[in-house]
């Protein structure tokens, strides 16, 4: 496949939602953000859903010029209203402000109501890493394809977990995973490619295997663990979504459906200052003292080598920053219609 | 199976830790804490864990008069030095002292390194509720069961996970689960009783499902999800664990196997303010309206009801607290031969 080199991504992103009426300056923050998660391997979450962010756009269904405010604080809390506005200016805004708290308190927990999809869990994770700080982030996914355990009605999102440990002279270790054993993308996946899903991704309203990801609209996703990843997507939607005065439940408007209604997404981002529990070079070497321990664990027969959390990630960012981010040609077609429809030269163009 | 009354229990807890040593006062939150558990139905961190406690004690593996002190502390973060005393102790003070800070900051996150085990992960998830807060609380096991995924040597716990949430009419949610598909304790009920596991909980080193539990020692626990419950236990012990100061990987010692040595036990307990995001009285009814959302879903075939994370534990307090905790008579003599080794009155006596 063709590679596009990530600052290019970066650049066209910028252009086109800058040409569909973002202010240029908040244009380069998502163009940032939404070409790193493409360079960290999160294709699904990068300039894959830019055609799906100017059809909200167009559609009257996101605010191009959120006045994003703090609508309660305390020294170690915030929550942000964002106005509707994309959701990587609010949670970029989010996590800057849990980074800056927490240099005070040790620990600052600051969400957000009133948002939208801000593509992968981990990016935000990983922003206070920088600050010698360890970040989380929660979410509401942004389509119910879960029923409660035991239930068929569609109440519970893939709502994501990311946390973001940083090491000294290893990589950072940072969890990103949806609730559910398949994100939704995945299913989709496997449809554009013809294949049948493995048993675990999904079971129809009988309760029995779902094999067929062209027939995903009969069942639904099953959680990890069955009850206990009903529970942790619960937990996440009371904390990413309730609590921040965000919809959770039967109030998440289906992002791919629906393009025109405010979806009042929620997340949060926590950052935690590691200087506030030991020094933080202690810190770091412990962790990667972790890294290693588990690295040089027997293997299991038919594997080859024991991986961290986020290890693929960083080698697939260290791959593509050199070499370009490999592209579809089916979605390079989309990106140059969107670019024409929207009036800005194409991709590398 | 004769029952007996909860107080009974604390009373009972409370002398036998006393009659080894244990100041009176420390002895009567131990046993409160204790008996808690076993009425809210976590039969094996109650009174059960009671005999292995005195074990400990007696090769002087846990110190009797702890001085438990702030180790580092910001305004919203600390982390305690449990100075070896019993896990159930130096929580309690975390707890305590998250609510406190809450209170200024928002949230406040607590860590304890030098602890011990501390019994189940909800009842100190569940100590902010009292107070308009939310509770976290997260543990690295006290025992390693499971390897890095894809490998054998084990490295990881079952490292649990409990977060509570207040609801108004409606009991709290509250979900408490350990990050691998079954806890240990259950491998061990299982060996007791004689009964197979069933395919999903263990797998032996070749890989292979492992359903003997009187064979679980040749294999290890499997994780939710595969990697992504690898990779919660993972974060949860760098969290809980190596943040704190305490034992993490090859560090954890095995409670059930060495009674002498310091455990060196890392737990945190995190209490978010719910007045910091919202009033409480507008999130508690709009918890309420989650649950009466995820109880009235249309159910899979072979279903009776919905159960929402903690339920069951309240419907096991509430018959508990009235009708007595239910005891098999195996442990009943177990506890008489303590009572009589301590030389303190029987249960009930």
């Amino acid at each position: 496949m063709p590679s596009v080199p990530v600052d290019q991504l970066q650049g066209f992103i910028a252009r086109v939602l800058a040409a569909v009426g973002m202010p240029a300056a908040d244009a380069d923050v998502v163009g940032a953000i939404m070409a790193e998660a493409d360079a960290r391997g999160a294709d699904a979450h990068g300039i894959f859903r830019l055609p799906a962010y100017v059809r909200r756009i167009r559609a009257g269904g996101m605010n191009m010029h959120p006045d994003i405010r703090i609508a309660r604080e305390r020294p170690g809390s915030a929550v942000l209203d964002g106005d509707n506005g994309i959701g990587h200016l609010i949670m970029k805004k989010a996590a800057d402000l849990a980074v800056q708290k927490a240099r005070t308190t040790g620990v600052a927990w600051v969400g957000a109501r009133m948002s939208n999809h801000a593509g992968p869990a981990g990016i935000y994770a990983r922003m206070p890493l920088a600050h010698g700080m360890i970040g989380i982030y929660m979410a509401v996914g942004s389509a119910n394809h879960m029923p409660p355990w035991g239930g068929t009605d569609m109440l519970l999102s893939t709502n994501p977990i990311a946390i973001a440990v940083p090491g000294r002279t290893r990589p950072p270790i940072v969890l990103d995973m949806a609730t559910t054993n398949a994100a939704y993308g995945k299913v989709k996946a496997k449809a554009q490619r013809g294949e049948m899903m493995p048993e675990g991704w999904m079971v129809g309203r009988d309760g029995k295997p779902l094999l067929d990801p062209k027939r995903s609209n009969e069942g639904f996703l099953l959680p990890i663990g069955g009850a206990k990843g009903y529970g942790l997507a619960m937990m996440f939607g009371l904390l990413a979504g309730t609590l921040n005065g965000a919809a959770f439940g039967k109030d998440v408007v289906d992002f791919n459906q629906d393009y025109a209604s405010t979806t009042n997404t929620g997340h949060t981002v926590v950052a935690i200052d590691v200087e506030a529990f030991m020094p933080l070079q202690e810190f770091e070497e412990q962790v990667d003292d972790i890294w290693a321990q588990m690295k040089s664990s027997a293997l299991l027969p038919g594997w080859d080598e024991i991986r961290l959390p986020g290890e693929q990630s960083t080698r697939t960012y260290e791959e593509r920053a050199a070499k370009g981010v490999p592209m579809h040609p089916e979605l390079r077609t989309t990106l140059d219609n969107l670019a024409q429809s929207v009036g800005v030269p194409a991709l590398g163009a």
